[in-house]
């Protein structure tokens, strides 16, 4: 069994390994750049490292990541999400120096990264796909043959790409034309690589995704769906599984559709495949190889603690459940309460939170590393909170959500908070029933006005009258 | 549909109340005294009104209550747990006044209220009860012989009583000749009646009690058991969903008893059934007409909001599940953190709240009306917050409960959080074994010394060192 985890990540998600490793006697290492000095996962881990005076560089450094590891006797790694979750390097290393890396295999996280290779890998076990090219585009010629043979609108993606960024939509060909050279450069820029490919274009789809878990022993199985069709550029906004959409029949076929695409790699540890839905059809879009954001809502209607079966996993020991023992109940929501103005177009609001009080009461959980008089840093996510609701029903979980989101107190930056009470009042989105379309198709939620809270307006009047009696 | 709800209560379970009307779309009018100006649940409510300076008197006027909730256009009241939650009088005066009461009828509370009146229904519906007297004793004498007939050890009662309050084991009959006059004094005090009965001793039994729920269509469910064994001077401290101890057969047995009980008394709204367990023998010990304070714990396992159901009950509405539909999964885990210094006898520790920061991510909940910054009253209950954990196993809900006790942070008084993780290491309480002689025969598990967290050790080094330094 794992003793030692270097986490190699910070905020939520830092906290909640750190969690995890408490609830196991494992113990746990935090590491810092400057930026982060005050950081809950710092406070929160048994011991913790100084990585760096610049704000990122030691979070993406996995040579001094794993050496740290290495020094401080750690027997694993954990990557979180982002940074270099889905960096196989890193996958490499830890396997080089005797770190446990607590994800796939590097081979694996580098097939499932290479979009084209993970399109092949899925056309192969019979997985269904998005119409496309079978690999990488060679250039703009190829690129213009292969969007007529698919069909307009197509996207251009980058083969390395992931996190809704190196992609876009091209209608004609003229906006091929115009994006090709742009997509290019992007990709270069943010994932070191120049490859891109194309698909045709889903119109307005679901995004249903399924959580995985694979252990050593050959175990596969599948934590049922997520609905995380509620974004915003394609940035996830609001996550609910299962999904109040599908039909039983679409949930088991997803789940088997996830199981067999996870096998089909030899991926083992847990994952999520994400698909497609449109006009009754499924594509496989994409893996992830790491722990999601948005794992909290899983966890949630299935009881299991999908960080410690990571864990587990890595340990080399067998899964903790069956795929007949794993049950849903009731809904969950996640609400990734950002620290954006929506009203001036999600611009980021960084700063200091003034105060924060967590809701609290039943059905509600609250993952966040934010606290009363923390500063919100501005090198990173703007993600400062993440509140899941759970009810037995999909109207009383959005009840619960409302109440939940209307419960907390987080002053000091502005945030998503009111959109989504905006959302969750929204008949559309309360009928289940909708798509990737739905936030920009209602750009009507953006009208709220703040509410402001009873003893805000208190203060706010209070120090009015002090201030017109010259107080 | 009730429309608008006076809670006659205050503090956590206030909070609790509120949280359900604002999920449920109902308006609620909170109550305080002076010395609750600044509580939580008069911030939360939708309104909120002073019923006077004394600390005290404002919550047990039950004139004054359902007048104020007739004064503003409230249809119902509920009374929450402790205060007047079991005053059948409340329930006549809500019930003239045209107010729903949210309990069951005052001439069912005041039945279940009378212990030997509901010894009697019990014996009539066949629900076992512990060997004892039919009806009150008339004087020491009765007393005396009654004691001779049962056998030593006996409990004298009040039968008013109730909470742990106006009982005393005798262990002889010179011990029942002492105890005699200080039990009648004291039930005269407590609950203005000096009418007292025994009953058999049970020596060292588990405290199981059972949730029902009953509506007024004659639906009535339960809601499995809870283990409440774990009790410092007949106060509950640590109370478990299911019991860890009960085999599927015992649950079935106490479940079906207490749809018998709820059943013969008419019982309608949520009640709990108590029981002693010993030697395999099954006991009723009393009805509670009310929510407990642990309700918590069944909510986490079956998923089911017992205020809502409440208040649906209330509105005339049927249950909102049936008892085959009704499942219990995992083991939920409730800490009672109650301001008190363990080590000083239990001696409360009221004052401010210098820090709290509630713990959180998988299978917390937080059920508390404090903040930092207020200060905790000297005139109530020293409970200050209700920490409930859930797990798919028993030994994960142990582990997560060591974790979120040390993740919380609650600092400016003493709590028995480190008590309660002392508990939680014992390899007795682990086993699941256990009886409601747990802490007296643990008086080593106070023998802890406080761990201090990093940054308040930071922060007694920085003042050491300012100290010294003369700053």
């Amino acid at each position: 069994m794992i003793k030692k985890i270097l986490i190699a990540n910070r905020g939520e998600i830092a906290v909640r390994i750190v969690r995890a490793c408490a609830e196991m006697g494992i113990r746990s290492v935090a590491v810092y750049t400057d930026a982060d000095r005050y950081a809950l996962h710092v406070k929160r881990a048994d011991e913790s490292y100084n990585i760096g005076s610049d704000p990122l560089a030691g979070y993406l450094n996995a040579r001094q990541l794993v050496n740290l590891a290495v020094e401080t006797g750690c027997d694993a790694l954990h990557p979180g999400y982002g940074f270099l979750s889905e960096n196989a390097e890193l996958a490499d290393i830890c396997a080089q120096r005797g770190i446990k890396f607590i994800g796939p295999e590097a081979e694996v996280i580098r097939r499932m990264g290479d979009k084209t290779e993970a399109r092949r890998s899925m056309i192969a076990a019979g997985v269904p796909v998005t119409p496309g090219t079978e690999g990488n585009l060679a250039d703009l010629g190829e690129a213009l043959k292969e969007a007529e043979r698919v069909g307009y609108p197509i996207m251009l993606k980058a083969t390395s790409g992931g996190g809704g960024r190196g992609i876009r939509r091209c209608n004609s060909r003229e906006e091929l034309e115009q994006a090709w050279p742009r997509v290019i450069s992007e990709a270069t820029k943010a994932f070191g690589s120049a490859d891109v490919f194309l698909e045709k274009c889903i119109v307005n789809p679901k995004h249903i995704e399924a959580q995985i878990l694979a252990d050593s022993h050959g175990n596969t199985v599948h934590l049922f769906e997520r609905d995380c069709s509620i974004q915003r550029r394609n940035q996830k906004l609001i996550e609910i599984a299962p999904s109040p959409q599908l039909t039983p029949e679409q949930r088991a076929y997803i789940g088997d559709l996830s199981v067999r695409a996870a096998q089909a790699v030899g991926y083992e540890n847990a994952g999520t495949v994400e698909f497609l839905l449109a006009e009754g059809e499924v594509y496989f879009m994409e893996m992830n190889t790491r722990v999601q954001v948005e794992h909290t809502i899983t966890e949630q209607i299935t009881g299991i603690d999908i960080v410690r079966e990571q864990i587990r996993i890595a340990s080399g020991l067998p899964l903790s459940v069956k795929q007949e023992d794993i049950h849903h109940t009731g809904f969950a929501i996640q609400f990734r309460v950002n620290a954006e103005d929506p009203k001036n177009n999600f611009f980021p609001s960084f700063g200091k939170i003034t105060r924060y009080y967590a809701p609290g009461g039943p059905g509600v959980r609250v993952d966040t590393a934010i606290y009363t008089g923390y500063t919100i840093p501005p090198y990173y996510d703007s993600m400062c909170l993440k509140l899941i609701v759970w009810a037995l029903t999909w109207e009383e979980a959005l009840d619960r959500g409302l109440r939940a989101l209307d419960d907390m107190r987080l002053q000091g930056v502005k945030t998503t908070t009111p959109y989504y009470q905006e959302i969750l009042r929204n008949p559309e989105f309360r009928s289940g029933v909708f798509n990737t379309s739905f936030v920009d198709s209602h750009p009507e939620l953006l009208q709220y006005s703040v509410k402001r809270k009873p003893e805000e307006l208190a203060l706010a009047i209070a120090t009015a009258i002090a201030a017109h009696a010259g107080l």
